[in-house]
């Protein structure tokens, strides 16, 4: 095993930084690993937001559900899905792009970019010995993010990057079975081995929840994520997406 | 540097592969790096679909545009948002989940949780010293690709992963100025000073095709970029996702 896979396969979301800021150095390599990402015919549909202003830090922390690591870490990032750029690249070339911009394809292509920059960032700051942790809390209350961070139209914050020096080094959640997220030149659909599936996995977070908390959390995996879902979080996203000119044909 | 951010710093796509198919220890390591990725709020909202059936290879080159390493590579994986396990989680749990599945944030999450496995798939594969291409081609024609992957709804081929020994080493494409994606603290929204650099990245890109092509291809950036989006492909998508029951609310 190579150090890059044992790098990758050691990933674990560290939810606390020592309050050492990440050197320039590191910055500019990060950044450079970011749009050395593959991008759809070459697009380029995202940007990146380095926070360093304490306040901003603050105020996005309590947007994101007050996680103390939002504010105390060695870097933040905020990855955003961009097509702004592309709307000033049709007037300087007088080209009527707005349709394909507003379309839920282009909105796909600027999502999957920015994903894949960011994951390039996640595996590049943990090679170099750093932690980090996605926040999805930033989509809470993207209104109140978008101001904060001035983004325009066609530019949407999509999750925060949390990296810094691990003051922690917790366990790894254990992942579905394998049989159950990859499938053999067809999409495995038989309902039953997937349940069997589902089972086994349940005891297998069970057992982790029960060690990690000494006993105290009693969770399976189906129960904690059909309660998420019932819950019904973010629903003003199709509104606000399409508020800011994406995915609207 | 250390050999992971050489790994990053050195990608390219690759389009021309050995004939050699991974070995299975290959293939279990690259899906577990892809199953080690974060993923938002521990949902799993993705799969993969391994492709070794020749006859299937080719029928997805033909969909995505007859690209020649879609059937000659050592490996090809397609990565679906997928959302169908939690349908079967609230049947299961007894719970209303379909709102949230049904959601345009749910709907950016299985994109992004997708997006992030595949990129640690391509990092782990390039550190094998293997090349990739990923096609997004596949979206040319998804009614067909779900149709030949047995996809079920709730689930959408987002992109293809070619993977394999590399015939080729192709040079690296510039990428944007850091300065036109990376922001600090704020978008920067100054058009004049986004002009700029976009100039900057004109000459950059045109003296490379310059290059590259011993003179044939003369193009910029933003008249390459702007050419595509005139061009609206894929406008089915929005029908096509919300026929696939995502992103209806």
């Amino acid at each position: 095993m190579n150090p890059t896979i044992e790098t990758i396969l050691n990933h674990r979301s560290i939810r606390s930084f020592e309050d050492k800021p990440l050197t320039d150095e590191q910055i500019d390599t990060i950044i450079a690993c970011a749009q050395a990402a593959a991008t759809s015919s070459f697009i380029q549909a995202y940007s990146i937001i380095g926070i360093t202003d304490r306040d901003k830090k603050q105020k996005l922390s309590e947007l994101a559900g007050k996680q103390s690591y939002v504010v105390q870490n060695g870097h933040f990032l905020v990855f955003c899905a961009d097509l702004y750029r592309h709307q000033l690249i049709g007037e300087i070339e007088g080209k009527d792009v707005i349709p394909a911009i507003e379309s839920t394809e282009k909105f796909m292509v600027a999502l999957i970019d920015a994903s894949l920059a960011a994951q390039n960032v996640a595996i590049a700051a943990e090679s170099m010995g750093l932690g980090i942790c996605y926040i999805g809390g930033i989509r809470n209350n993207l209104e109140e993010v978008s101001k904060l961070l001035k983004t325009p139209e066609r530019v949407i914050p999509l999750f925060g990057l949390a990296i810094g020096v691990p003051m922690q080094e917790p366990g790894q959640k254990p992942r579905l079975p394998r049989s159950q997220v990859y499938h053999l030149n067809e999409y495995q659909q038989d309902k039953n081995r997937y349940l069997e599936g589902l089972e086994e996995y349940n005891e297998t977070i069970s057992a982790y929840y029960e060690q990690r908390t000494g006993g105290r959390r009693n969770d399976t995996w189906t129960g904690q994520i059909a309660g998420m879902l019932e819950n019904q979080s973010r629903m003003y996203m199709k509104e606000y997406v399409q508020k800011s000119k994406l995915d609207l044909r």
